[in-house]
């Protein structure tokens, strides 16, 4: 489900901000009686791409919550809508890390046309990383290392 | 949102099956394209009318999983859909307890219009009670009785 | 479900922003894995808040879909998301008309708890009116009237 | 994200029944507070299952609907949930054809683990074909020589 674009062959990886691309296909469930998919299923979409980019960091968010009790908290989701998606279209979302600090993670987000490569929305969520009791805390190194990498620094 | 047909001051009310209804209103996303409910939501309203059942015979769900460390998985669930629901329609949620034992609990639940009555679906669904770590518990003596007298037993 | 809190019978009606307030309760289906409302729900319920001040506003978005061949499409989404919000919690979406012209809505939000009145999530939604056939249209004469005296205009 | 198992180059083609095998991965947005999947998304699967045995059986749902006018709405659906399914997991929806008349079809699924095929959940889905007003409708000379293909007739 999800292509691989690392850089990690690139000379110049390490300034390379890492883009991830997950295709979907659009489920009947998602759409709604206006005969498009319902506009709350973008954030749900960017969540999977946004899983996905982490996959290709080297790590699973899964694992991050059950190992180290961290989570990565939605402090602050946008979405514009561009293009009305319909029923059964493959779509892809291209996520980026658009800005990390110990404790902030920002990715951006574009889902596209798989066929036409048409713009349908693009958004950005903000998120927090907190323990398992909801109060903000750091990103562990290995992880701060893997964020910073894959933002090109 | 939920009406209390709590039979409490009859004088055969041990004898007889609590119900409860509960209404709501169809939101423009749990319609799909074809113009109508999308068939997965009635098993969440079904869910909406069992936790105000419990709420009505005496005690909170939440408060059951999150004191007593009890959970009410499913089990097995069935729906017969009956007329297309549609969008801004309200409904009424019948739930009924049809059979409990210490840990098996079954639930009956009609779906109605509320304007008219009209019969839109109907369905089941086959609970096990579970501890915290998914393996099967017996319910405790006082949400048994409540059980049990909400069956008119 | 509903709160209406109407100025109509305050002397300086014309002049004050309506808003309206309906009460709605965390579904199961709505937690995730992390104990809280998943993010996407928000919008839902931002579209739930909408629908009930367009119907204190005189008119159901229902009827307009159909009668008018009209839709209010969604081309923007933002929710800042303050505090967690937890299943079987009763929550109070706030809605307000934020700005309205000919062909463009902007409604605010905030989702507050019904017991503490603590702001749990804001938001806003920019809509375009669109025909069936997805093209900007715009509101007729009755509805821009009903949303200019909504706004308090 | 179709495994296409079709046996079309097997001699006895004909009387073998279609299977489709479809993989997903569990998204965040579909788990609930109990930490496993809420089961009113495995009917969401089995429609991703059964719209990808469509595709194998080669016919596209979404074009049936829009060419013809022709819907597979639901009648009845059953799931058994025989083990948990968690955040990330992935999963194998295993559909087959169990029973077609002109206007009745009935759909099998399993859903098993793709690591360990493990089974983790099992259903039925009935179907009601039906023109866009919602009446009963028969299954065109084309669909029904394809269903009945896949169910080895």
């Amino acid at each position: 489900m999800s292509s691989d674009h690392s850089k990690a062959t690139h000379p110049h990886a390490r300034r390379t901000q890492a883009t991830n691309e997950t295709r979907l296909r659009v489920r009947y469930a998602e759409t709604d009686q206006m005969g498009v998919v319902y506009h709350s299923n973008h954030l749900i979409w960017f969540e999977v791409g946004r899983v996905e980019l982490m996959r290709q960091m080297g790590f699973s968010y899964r694992d991050m919550e059950r190992e180290e009790g961290l989570f990565i908290a939605v402090a602050e989701a946008t979405c514009r809508y561009r293009a009305p998606i319909f029923y059964d279209q493959e779509v892809v979302v291209r996520t980026r890390l658009k800005q990390v600090r110990e404790s902030v993670i920002i990715f951006s987000y574009e889902l596209v046309g798989a066929n036409d490569g048409a713009l349908l929305a693009e958004g950005e969520t903000t998120h927090i990383v907190t323990d398992s009791s909801m109060k903000v805390a750091a990103l562990p190194g290995k992880y701060l290392h893997a964020f910073r990498a894959a933002i090109g620094k």
